[in-house]
């Protein structure tokens, strides 16, 4: 949690409720033709009227100059140190696919590699083969037995599956088998603490016996694994602010990271309607929503800013929409910045909503990267928001005498 | 480094060359005359140019309100929690003017005082005897020798001189001879930790024979020795940043604090014309440069502010020549502001300009401490200048998944 003792004896319980909308990806970079961004240069009349009717700002997710992943940048959101609590590999590509983790159980991310004759690597991601050629492979790999250890194996897309093992006394303290170089063995799986040798014993009976299940064929005969890792001990996100939290997420990822925190993970569809229609049907059940739209992330990582542009013009049309709803504070928030021209995750701060009944407005005319810094938030770190939200939803008391 | 753990697992070494321009003593403040600081009166079309291309901002050196020294401000620059890595006063005035200090050995600020017949301190400074004056006594006192100990007395200016102590088992923990008081004795060190016994003894012997050589003298007829310090256990900046760094500074002090982060310091003359001969001499071999302009600094001390418009201008006119070489990404900043109607170094933030591939301008019409406040990048801590050169040249990956 943020970097303050005991917040939870600030926290009080009410019947204001809580939005936070978190568009993926958000923030963005000029367009080199225009020198405008995918914010600035979509159309949002609706979020442009929110902005300014809100108080506007923008977050650094970890800290300057610092691009963080999916899950550092939304545990920031929940108010999670993300440099304090760590999401393994594994753990999040399992989360990704839907698969249920409890603490003690490990997960890694494995992939199909190649190796030659003299079982050297040729191909560290074998040709990132089709999911219609991997997913039996995958099954092959599930049934193999270790004994002491249930093995799960999961396709996820391409050459790459999540490797599951349950069991008494695991530990994710090993090392990878990905020796990340061709022409070279993969490694074999080593404890780092004798506390992991019964895991790694595990890792090494399965991996064998994939090399032999896979050794007639001539491309993707070998695995390679790596991120091992346990579930985060995080403190429970409802616990600590008092709240009545759930999710609303139509990609596994985000449910998962919800999960972990311990909001109630309502079932939704495909779509971000799908996701409205859920989050309407469940509004009085609860006192906090995490409703994640994905869409502008995925534009910018493929690099398609009129993508993401069109992106950022669906979910404003759908502001009206969500404003029907009795929502007391309305965060819009970003989990981190993709732009677009760069194709990739970014360290660059992302604009911030907060609506709520005392704000008026604090001159920001749009919602973009270069108005809300103009905003009377003005730059936070990311991890403060929960405090800001709870503070305007009368659930956070005042801190000393 | 940043207060952030491993940041070397995310570093990744690329062929992109980074060069941090550091002008020394950048920032000011408006003269009274004209409400205009240094940098909005002189005329600087290229860096103007510059900050209407990048991504600008204003840097923090230490925190709001705390002046920092030479020391500080650069270790911030290159990434170091200047807070947390603390260079003594000995060691500081030692590498600037080039002594080459190992680990182990210790440095102490010395300056000549004078003594009544009592032995009582009537002046701790000698009268700011000049160095033709001094140098002399300063070779007498670099003859003292000392069982077990190599001493040594380095001339520095006026009535300052430079002691260094080379030998096994010394410490720093002692204390000063100083008494910060006239009508008293000068004190003698002693021992803050019994491991620093031996050097304790080995000063007090130091002090004992120059009070001897010095005694017929009726002024500068003693020495008072403070700061006494080891080099800094500095992580090493190449290392860390998976970066083969290296310095050109004219400046001895800033070839010294560049060595003790382990970067290359590059032998070059004494302008910074020479500076940019010798960076461009050696642009292929490294891809990370700190090139360090001194002349702002040196007027703003001066306190003379025409003096340090013309600072700006010559850098400014230097700015082609700079962007003639294949710089990926280019870092203007300063290690700390010396306003010229103040005459010292200040706490005030510093202007800072990113420029790289992916910077398109951010509305900053030119570089000054007014209009870099409303740069992209905000207001930020120099200690993490590093991470964001880093991520603009591609340097730094993803943290966590």
């Amino acid at each position: 949690m943020i970097d303050f003792p005991n917040i939870t004896d600030l926290c009080q319980s009410t019947s204001s409720k809580i939005v936070l909308l978190v568009i993926d990806g958000l923030g963005g970079l000029p367009h080199p033709d225009t020198g405008k961004s995918e914010l600035e240069t979509a159309s949002m009349p609706n979020l442009d009227a929110l902005a300014r009717q809100s108080a506007c700002g923008l977050t650094t997710p970890v800290m300057p100059g610092i691009t963080p992943g999916s899950g550092p940048g939304h545990l920031a959101l929940f108010g999670y140190d993300p440099i304090k609590y760590l999401i393994g590999r594994g753990v999040l590509e399992a989360i990704g696919i839907g698969v249920e983790l409890k603490r003690g159980q490990v997960a890694a991310r494995g992939n199909f590699c190649t190796l030659d004759q003299n079982g050297l690597l040729v191909d560290r991601r074998a040709g990132r083969i089709p999911t219609s050629e991997s997913a039996p492979l995958v099954k092959l790999l599930d049934n193999i037995e270790v004994p002491g250890v249930e093995v799960s194996a999961y396709p996820v897309q391409d050459h790459r599956f999540v490797l599951v093992l349950r069991g008494e006394d695991l530990d994710e303290r090993l090392t990878e088998t990905d020796p990340q170089a061709l022409g070279v063995s993969p490694l074999n799986p080593m404890a780092i603490t004798p506390k992991a040798e019964k895991t790694a014993q595990a890792v090494r009976e399965f991996t064998d016996r994939a090399r032999e299940i896979l050794a007639e064929r001539t491309s993707a005969n070998m695995v390679l694994l790596r991120g091992f890792s346990e579930l985060p001990d995080l403190p429970d996100f409802g616990e600590t602010y008092r709240l009545n939290p759930a999710a609303v997420a139509a990609y596994p990822m985000y449910r998962g990271l919800a999960h972990l925190a311990g909001m109630k993970v309502i079932p939704t569809g495909k779509s971000f309607d799908d996701e409205l229609g859920t989050l309407e049907k469940n509004f009085d059940e609860h006192d906090f929503f995490f409703l994640h739209y994905k869409p502008a992330d995925a534009a910018g990582e493929d690099g398609d800013f009129d993508a993401k542009v069109e992106a950022l013009e669906y979910i404003d049309a759908q502001i009206p929409r969500l404003l029907q709803q009795d929502i007391h504070t309305l965060i819009v928030a970003g989990d981190h910045s993709t732009p677009a021209i760069m194709g990739v995750h970014s360290w660059h701060p992302v604009p911030l909503i907060v609506k709520s009944p005392i704000t008026a407005g604090d001159g920001v005319g749009e919602f973009t990267e270069r108005a809300c810094a103009n905003g009377s938030i003005g730059r936070i770190s990311t991890v403060n928001v929960m405090t800001i939200a709870l503070s305007h939803a009368g659930k956070l008391r005042k801190f000393g005498p």
